[in-house]
């Protein structure tokens, strides 16, 4: 098999920031897409009874640690963001609008909201930080406005939410390839041994 | 710093037992030695909020999925063991009271209960168990059967737990390494560039 590597991610999941900076290249080296698929973490939350790891205690202040000592690990931007965590529909709906044209320009898109919020620490739950980092992207930001209110997009995100749940989706990041599922960006490297190996 | 690699785990932790294969060879490559510390998971659960792995919805039926990956993958025996999870308070005993004389015995055990437990699905939970094990290395049964009775072991136990509570222990496997908590047999990379690196 040689389908895509497909990538779930809440905007708000600094465990998603994290290996979004190497799902691409991952599925390069193997000579695989990747697809990427924001959905809204709360919704599944409510199903696995669980809780944003902030929120949670003990294991709150480790994550906090973790993301730090992440950061500086992989050298990349790292800005706890208060407030933490946020809604994530605005970016999730304005993902899928720019994806529907053009995939490329929807993982810019991605890629700037989770370095506004993660690397910069800037609040982007609100449709007009939105609007702002799609309008950096070259967007018409009278468009993307439109676009993340418009009823089809947030159709398109709810039945986007409900088939990542079907398919076993259960937390931010997780991935899917050849109908392997694979749970947190710790497990990236599982991933590589399965497409080394053909599965095991 | 040359510390210890601490390794906090509970009997009845699949990843617990998926680490125990590879502790003392990641200390052995740095020159560290490995403490072995069994604990209470469920006294840690009662303070994070968090339930055994496969009793939650969704998460439970990823886990028990990946755990025989991880079997295959490794090239460990693993069987699913029912009942599951179990109380381990006598295995946790009898490895302190190995311990306390000879802690390469005490891990010769801990070896031993988690490969009847998750190697051939064996009820680890009582003390005739427990004594079997012990049994089995040469250990004296009627000296096994007191001791995990014993009320300063009891005791010992109690005081482990909670130490390691203290320390931010707050799942298992857990490693502590010159004081930096890691969590997680998925993190067994990063002790490793850790102690590569001397933090970073």
């Amino acid at each position: 098999m040689s389908g895509p590597i497909e990538f779930f991610f809440d905007f708000s999941s600094p465990y998603g920031y994290f290996a979004s900076f190497k799902v691409d290249e991952l599925a390069e080296r193997y000579g695989r897409r990747s697809v990427w698929k924001p959905f809204m973490l709360g919704v599944v939350f409510k199903e696995t009874g669980n809780r944003p790891l902030s929120q949670q205690p003990l294991k709150g202040e480790y994550c906090i640690h973790d993301w730090e000592r992440l950061g500086r690990y992989m050298n990349v931007p790292w800005t706890m963001p208060d407030p933490f965590p946020i809604a994530t529909l605005s970016a999730a709906r304005a993902f899928y609008w720019l994806d529907g044209r053009d995939s490329d320009q929807a993982k810019r898109f991605a890629r700037a909201a989770f370095d506004a919020y993660f690397g910069q620490g800037r609040d982007i739950s609100t449709v007009d930080a939105v609007v702002e980092i799609a309008a950096g992207l070259g967007e018409d930001a009278a468009e993307v406005k439109q676009a993340v209110t418009d009823a089809a997009i947030k159709q398109r995100l709810k039945e986007e939410t409900a088939a990542a749940m079907e398919r076993g989706v259960i937390g931010s990041p997780y991935f899917i390839v050849d109908g392997e599922g694979f749970w947190g960006s710790d497990r990236m490297w599982m991933i590589k041994k399965w497409l080394q190996d053909g599965g095991w």
